[in-house]
């Protein structure tokens, strides 16, 4: 008898279905630049007007480990936020607007229902960075996967003028520091955090933890926070005395700090309290603080470097968009032995 | 006792090991646009000069089970040309010039040297296709990929002219089709052909089989050809007499070729004669004629619509591009109940 496509496990009409439904949730994302979105062979996207020698940004990420507490809870419509939090993080970090968006979902087998509960988070997470839901690739890979799960990449592509982008060339000795809050681990070092909680603390998912005001599923899957409005508002404000913009993910605040730093300086600064549920982890773990500060993001999301002289003002800015703030300290010269980042 | 991100599964100086091995495999690939590439948050590049009311045209895709013939191997030196080429090829389509690359690597436990060799041919492909490996993502995921397995996700942006974006708008009866060479079976269809080949032909894949000429692996790696520098010597020769081009991915020509035709026309084509490996599998499987085209690429990777009267020019531009081109038909007049593609 005649073999098909379909009896090798691949369903094309499943994945004819899924562009359909995933049509009017990247409709919804469309911002006026858009020329053609999720259908054709590729996306089309003009630049905004007005930038002067524009330089396209793009940066891509995926969501981890973090999707294992997708299938543990069937819970699916967080990790899209995620995915599109992780990439657009790093987009802004250069002072781009995030412009388009892309994302690849593969799975072993297709089921439809849950890839469009995926889809659908990462459009809310693009109408919340303000960028355009343009493409996608959705993979039906026959044991790639095992049932039920999946994995999930993105892609952003943002734009800034050449001569208004962030980084280390801006930071100088005397700046200020300030940490904006996270809204839980985002989506690094869950491999770690699964572990301790399992292993040592063997609390299931769905208990309620005192400590947490919630239960570890919620804590967990708390979706990671995008910072591209409270950045283009920031932006706007500062103008040339906003410096650097760090993302703290993989690698933590030790590991990402370095990244916007000139040679000869270093970044001083002291972390706010532990939020509770890296605290329970930490403690459980046990697990030693230099090895945090290098895996979670210890309650701060995303570094900010303003000129000392604007510091006040960029704390109203990111307040007046509902950002918590912590003044971490300072940038100061680095002796030759000294650490790029110092923990006071 | 403490622990730490590695007990977890999570290697961060393997991470940071495989960086170091690719920038000089980035760098390899820059183009002049390119302002900064990988090892920062985010990737920046500027746009060509000189075009008109420029559109950034995205694309992305993944290799799918090819890559179980790369672990089954151990050849992974090829997969990466797949990644780009499988992007770079819907890309084109609109005319677009490929600008960047960006790629994702996820894996259950990272082996660099095998990291390194996918994004080596990574580079190769961007290399073919004229763009510049501008970032990635590799993702250590513990206990989400079997080991020795790792999956791969691309993403290309390109650039044109708004005024010379190919597509339907521009396709008119009495067009001539040519068809492009594919290399192989491209990165589509492998879940049936490895079926066949294994459940049914039981053959093992260092075969040596006649009718390839080579072994069974050798022909199945074969990788995706990348026909970027061939379209832009095409774009250049033809300007607004070349009309369409379709990449023919998953769904074959059949599911293909209906996106490049507007509404009222069809395509009357006879395909060529199919290549060796296609003609194994569809006998062995049997595959029906339908099923196949539906599935595979049937000898030809892409499908090029052309004014009448520069069917000739393009012919020799393409031959001269080390293309083989096959004449497979034109467009013409659809009866309201004949299907958008008429194999003749």
């Amino acid at each position: 008898m005649a073999i098909t496509y379909r009896d090798a496990g691949v369903d094309i009409q499943a994945g004819d279905s899924l562009v359909e439904r995933i049509k009017p949730l990247a409709a919804a994302t469309r911002i006026p630049e858009v020329v053609a979105d999720v259908g054709g062979f590729a996306g089309l996207c003009a630049l905004p007007t007005g930038i002067e020698d524009p330089l396209l940004v793009s940066g891509t990420d995926g969501v981890g480990t973090k999707l294992k507490l997708a299938f543990a809870t069937g819970r699916h419509s967080t990790v899209g936020q995620d995915l599109v939090a992780m990439c657009v993080n790093d987009v802004v970090t250069c002072g781009a607007r995030p412009l388009f968006f892309l994302d690849y979902f593969a799975c072993g087998r297709l089921d439809v229902a849950v890839a469009e509960t995926v889809v659908s988070g990462i459009a809310d997470g693009c109408k919340l960075a303000g960028c355009a839901l343009l493409g996608g690739e959705t993979a039906e890979l026959p044991g790639m996967y095992p049932e039920g799960e999946y994995d999930l990449a993105g892609f952003a592509v943002g734009v800034v003028g050449r001569r208004d982008v962030l980084g280390p060339a801006r930071v100088k000795v005397g700046d200020a520091v300030l940490g904006l809050a996270s809204s839980g681990l985002h989506s690094n070092g869950y491999s770690l955090a699964r572990r301790v909680l399992e292993n040592r603390l063997r609390l299931p998912l769905d208990a309620h933890v005192e400590a947490l005001g919630t239960t570890l599923a919620d804590a967990l899957l708390t979706p990671t926070r995008i910072y591209a409005r409270s950045v283009a508002s920031l932006v706007n404000a500062l103008g040339g005395q906003l410096h650097a913009l760090c993302h703290i993910t993989g690698g933590g605040v030790v590991g990402n700090l370095p990244r916007i730093l000139p040679a000869g300086v270093q970044a001083r600064i002291r972390m706010p309290e532990l939020p509770a549920l890296q605290r329970l982890i930490a403690e459980a773990g046990p697990i030693e603080s230099g090895e945090l500060l290098r895996t979670f993001n210890a309650g701060v999301g995303l570094v900010v470097v303003v000129d000392a002289d604007a510091m006040h003002a960029a704390q109203v800015n990111l307040e007046h968009s509902r950002e918590t703030v912590f003044r971490l300290g300072t940038i100061a010269e680095k002796g030759p032995n000294e650490p790029p980042v110092q923990l006071i």
